[in-house]
């Protein structure tokens, strides 16, 4: 049974990275010993040393070691025999251009889908919807294609932000953007508010965290899901 | 030899659409009785025929009939006979996917080298650089390629806007977005804040407008250009 929890971010403001989530991490990958991390997003260009080390701090913590994808001989292999995977946030279309071109995509698909704990924050969490069509990020290379893992049947914006009334900048908001997405394109968007996740147990996704999550379907307004509630019913 | 305006937005707070830039226009534009406007990136979602309606209201204010490069039978024709050009902001990838689906990409390049008056907004400002790698735009479709026109021999970043040091957000400011660009690419990037422009004529590129524009190159540190300058000897 598919288990996952999907993070809009990995930190939230004045607090260390994934301290805000660690007591929830903790309970999700109870029994877990070791997960992989899929680094491959490299927010700000780091290493993927550089980045696993940074998980592995946070997730020392809670006793599970973390060990980077990169550092395996065979990438297929690793996810395959992964207790747990966490994906990081970075740059989506590089995470995504480097899940195809290291070949894991399939392998990623089939072990979550029976089974295997998967915790994404941001860019990793891009990679459960449908398409990677709702990211924020620059289109810094030019992936192989924008289809993602589809472990939910919706994509997400992560670090959704409300229009700000009093800006003056011409730029489009979010949501003027996923607005557009819906003239090209069907599949619903969840706008999730930074420290909101959800929590996916087989075919329930239920919305943690303090916000609301702003809900856009095409040819129709967009709804605020209440926190503590499952979801399913709009998808 | 080459003539274009690479305008970073087609409006600044509080004032009309292309209203700002009008009196650059009438004088860019002198002698022109009609131009062909590209109204792909459908901003909003808006049809072409809305959007020209758009441009055509604002450019009879300095007597030049604007039509829709949709309105056109052929549209290669349509780019090549072009008295001037203006392609308007919206979505950079719809944009550019249909610059390819409607096969002007080459006609656009030659014609505009070889003088035709070129006049581009945002999305429109985009694609007169080497690649669209730095647009602020969603991926909500997939175009069959990012690199663009290279009218100019930099990328652009259109509505640039400065880190809020106030932000809360954790989502990446723009300048860590373009850092993250340089990871993967050598291509210098230009961020130009709103109500800034670039005069090309020839080799000789000026910015012109209120600000500074912000200019990213790789493994350097970033520098603020003057306007009223020409910025060439920087690429």
């Amino acid at each position: 049974m598919k288990k996952l929890i999907v993070a809009s971010t990995s930190t939230v403001h004045g607090s260390a990275y994934l301290e805000y989530i660690l007591p929830t991490l903790a309970e999700f990958f109870n029994g877990v010993k070791s997960i992989v991390f899929i680094p491959y997003a490299r927010p700000g260009g780091i290493t993927y040393d550089e980045y696993t080390s940074i998980a592995n701090k946070a997730f020392s913590k809670i006793d599970i070691k973390v060990k980077g994808v990169h550092e395996y001989e065979n990438a297929k292999e690793a996810i395959r025999e992964a207790e747990g995977i966490f994906t990081g946030g970075g740059n989506t279309f590089e995470l995504i251009n480097q899940v195809y071109k290291n070949d894991i995509f399939s392998d990623l698909k089939e072990v979550v889908e029976n089974g295997t704990p998967y915790f994404g924050t941001s860019a990793g969490s891009n990679l459960c919807g449908v398409t990677m069509m709702n990211t924020n990020d620059m289109p810094i290379v030019y992936p192989p294609s924008f289809k993602t893992l589809e472990f939910i049947p919706f994509n997400i914006n992560a670090h959704y932000l409300d229009p700000n009334p009093d800006s003056t900048h011409m730029g489009e908001t979010r949501e003027t953007r996923i607005k557009e997405y819906h003239v090209f394109n069907s599949i619903s968007v969840l706008g999730l508010r930074e420290g909101s996740w959800l929590e996916v147990t087989g075919d329930s996704i239920i919305l943690r965290g303090p916000h609301t999550a702003r809900l856009f379907q095409q040819n129709k307004e967009a709804l605020e899901l209440t926190s503590n509630k499952d979801i399913k019913e709009y998808f």
